[in-house]
């Protein structure tokens, strides 16, 4: 038998049933008309969008996620779909897959592997289903599975014993940095142990913390990628199987890690801003790494017409601060304003005068400027519509150098997942693109510029330092003594670790921003505010 | 045979398994010296405390709370213990509970419904238990639940089946309000079913967002109350076993609905300030109704020496909002200081003055002196190390009704689950002790006092047709259909709803407040920001 199986990596809107019904239709009459397609297999709950979270728990929505179903397959004919969906039965709800044919529901499988671990809650909303579901079609023997039950090899095993002849599999497979390796990697190696071809379609585009980086693919029953559709980029791919063996098609390269990580930053920002309706995007633009990075994120996310800079100097900002901040905005023909926050600053200052009266000055008065800033750029924000971006980074996030309601202050925080030492590595492969940083913005020793001569080492360990340790301590759980251990300095291990552990409350306010590592703040590490338990003794 | 059973209701400090050991060993040594048990009862995961979200991954922690289950049972003899802890068995980790007797660990119960809706993530950490779990002790069959199992009437029937004399259960169940009764009578039914008498031991204090109540009893084997330990406050009770019945001992009395719910906040606030370590709180008292409440809170949770109130009128503050607030700074008897914005809000509008030069004055002016005061408070917290209270209500925060970064900053918001017609039950029923709000602030119209004569009600439908369309939509997931027929006007039922779509965004970034609702935002009510939903077509 022949047999063209169309993959449908498409963005889905979560929450937008009427929208993602359009979606399906349209990519499965394209799918159809122009590809020849037999049947298209669409992502993981394909009518809800993904993750729908606490909507789930709500029957209006499941109601209309079931009825979706029935709309599509009155839609469609002359093509199977596969799709996904939130099924109810009775007071329970399932991760279900169902397979449409000529108006009719043919068959429906049930996801066995729900994930409950890091950023997924599954269990929250899902009943585990517990058999495998074959169905025949143009004289193949076809199963299903979604996302997770593709990772225990046993599930797919139980497939290939039940006669299955290849394997589809749905998925909202978020992006971590080299996620697609292990991806690959994992559903090959269990491809080829079943000796099972398996096609894979992952869900593309940016959810608020979460990325769907597509990079759908087939594999072979040698366990061969013999077509992979592109990354971060919607695509409609079509694989022909000849007596069940898929045939080699176009495999799109992947990108190297950090232009990848680029990549995933500006699809994110696009999404998040573009999705949530905001007319564009506003940043203060200090001088140093971070911003310049993240206003290269968001021209190339939005384009330069939709993305305006502030410039707020203080009576410690170096004049080559305002000058690179400058020189960056006009590299990327963005619109800045320059604003110097002196007179608010005074004025705080005269406000406070009295109940200061007599005290030493700390980071009370750091946090007034950035404040300050906060307040101009927010309002800004509010008075045009477009959204603020937050220029953190995740070291900064990790050991709380930053000021809440100040620099933290934002609709959204692009780099709130990178560490320092990265933000450096996508900086200079931005450049490499075209020049568009000052070489001095690389260079020069970063500063929070809130006190005469500040540099961030005055307060942090070195970046080489602290980025391994937080590595290590906020996403691989090590101790102190096994990072010690490892070589680094107690000293700078007990001063990140301590203040990593005293600053939940500051990351517990900040804005949403893009996962890019294994594991980031939000959803994905849950920790007490309120907590007796030190990583340093 | 006769058995005395001490119920440990106690606050246990999440994260600090040292300090809970301690707590642990002492209650024991009382419990057998005082008051002559034969046994005593901990709440569920004693050692960690609870919840210990993510601390949970953690091998050194995991580490730490096995090893502590042997340190008790060397340090007690004469008493046997039953203590909550997570249990490690290879890569596997229990919700456990160990009995320990004379040094040795006698037996030990794994929880086998672990919760994983609203606040609870347990699957998430634990791997269910498969069986029950009976030991002979003094002459009686005892059987062990944990929280959520003593909720399935299965598993209390399956105790009494294999023989159980006695029930014991150990507890970490959040307050919300009225959730005692539900408690009571679902354990009462159980007990009552099953012919089982039931000790129910619960943990006290506040943990972030969550309120432990206590109220720890026993119940006959008729369903019967024999003994209730007080609500909110630690204690260990003791009851005496004749033959296996609980003879009848003092039963607390409930407190009615309003009160207990003002009791909750007062816990609730004194938890989180004083194990966060705070020399005290401030607040902004702006002669509205939220911070008059707020402020009694705080003095009723910390003393008036350790709070500090600040008045920051604007242009539009009346003269009666200054007079009323500083009437409520002096009946409480807290500092106070009165700052008036405008210096700070006229600086920010000739700085941005010629940005906004042509546009209409809109919600940006109001927010720019809302977040003058944000700056102002948040300066004199970082400056004294003391917190500051965020004053807004649930239904501010379900239609964001607030400025993000001005009247939300703050490091803990009181009543952020009070919805504004309990808000005013509260100050009535805090009158009622002693009046020390003004009666002006509880009749006059809530205003925010960001615009000339401005009202709540020129945005938002009035509060009581808000607050009931709010449960509705928010807490009982109903939608706009089934709430206007239930008899609300259409016209508010699509305001409110519209405004609650639109406003997770500023929830996200919102301080943790106290749950005292069946439902609050936060970890119970997880909703996408980026979101095609609309409970409004």
């Amino acid at each position: 038998m022949n047999l063209k199986i169309a993959l449908a990596q498409t963005q889905f809107f979560v929450g937008d049933i009427a929208a993602n019904v359009k979606t399906i239709v349209e990519s499965a009459r394209y799918a159809r008309d122009e590809l020849g397609a037999d049947l298209i297999v669409f992502p993981e709950l394909t009518v809800t969008g993904y993750p729908a979270e606490d909507l789930l728990l709500r029957r209006d929505f499941i109601n209309l996620a079931n009825n979706a179903i029935y709309e599509i397959a009155e839609q469609v004919a002359d093509i199977a779909l596969v799709i996904g969906y939130p099924e109810r039965d009775g007071d329970k709800l399932y991760n279900s897959a169902a397979v449409i044919n000529q108006g009719a529901i043919v068959t429906n499988y049930r996801k066995q592997a729900l994930p409950n671990y890091g950023v997924f809650d599954e269990v929250r909303y899902f009943t585990a289903g517990d058999k495998v579901c074959l169905f025949e079609f143009n004289g193949a023997v076809i199963g299903l599975t979604i996302c997770e039950d593709v990772w225990r090899e046993e599930i797919v095993k139980q497939n290939q014993q039940g006669g299955a002849d290849l394997l589809l599999t749905l998925n909202a497979s978020p992006f971590h940095s080299g996620k697609i390796h292990l991806r690959e990697e994992i559903v090959c190696s269990h491809a080829k142990n079943a000796q099972l071809p398996i096609v894979y379609v992952n869900q593309v585009g940016g959810q608020d913390e979460l990325i769907f980086d597509g990079v759908s693919f087939v594999v072979n029953k040698n366990g061969e990628v013999v077509f992979r559709a592109a990354e971060f980029k919607p695509q409609i791919g079509v694989v022909e199987f000849v007596d069940c063996v898929p045939q080699e098609h176009s495999c799109a390269p992947l990108y190297q890690e950090v232009s990848s990580d680029y990549e995933a930053l500006v699809l994110g920002v696009k999404d998040y801003v573009t999705k949530n309706g905001f007319q564009g995007a506003i940043l203060g633009l200090s001088g140093g790494i971070d911003s310049a990075l993240v206003l290269a994120l968001a021209v190339d996310a939005l384009g330069a017409d939709k993305v305006e800079a502030v410039l707020m100097p203080s009576r410690y900002t170096q004049d080559m601060s305002v000058e690179d901040a400058e020189l960056e905005a006009k590299a990327l023909g963005v619109k800045y304003h320059i604003i110097p926050i002196e007179p608010a600053v005074t004025a705080f200052g005269e406000m406070l005068a009295d109940i200061f009266a007599g005290t030493k000055k700390d980071a009370t008065e750091e946090n007034i400027q950035a404040r300050c800033r906060g307040v101009i750029l927010m309002a800004m924000s509010n008075k045009q519509g477009k959204i603020l971006l937050t220029t953190g980074n995740k070291s900064e996030m990790s050991v709380g150098y930053a000021t809440l309601y100040g620099d933290m202050a934002g609709g959204f925080a692009p780099i709130k997942d990178v560490p320092k030492l990265l933000v450096y590595k996508l900086a200079v492969y931005r450049n490499s693109l075209a020049p568009i940083i000052p070489e001095r913005v690389i260079t020069r020793p970063p500063s929070a510029e809130l006190a005469p001569d500040q540099v961030d080492q005055d307060s942090l360990p070195p970046y080489d330092q602290l980025d391994p340790i937080l590595e290590r301590y906020v996403e691989l759980d090590q101790t102190a003594e096994e990072i010690i251990a490892a070589g680094f300095s107690p000293e700078h291990v007990q001063r990140a670790i301590s203040l990593v552990d005293r600053n939940e409350y500051k990351r517990r306010q900040s804005p949403p921003g893009i996962k890019i590592t294994p594991r980031s703040f939000g959803r994905d590490r849950r920790y007490p505010i309120t907590s007796g338990y030190r990583g340093i003794k």
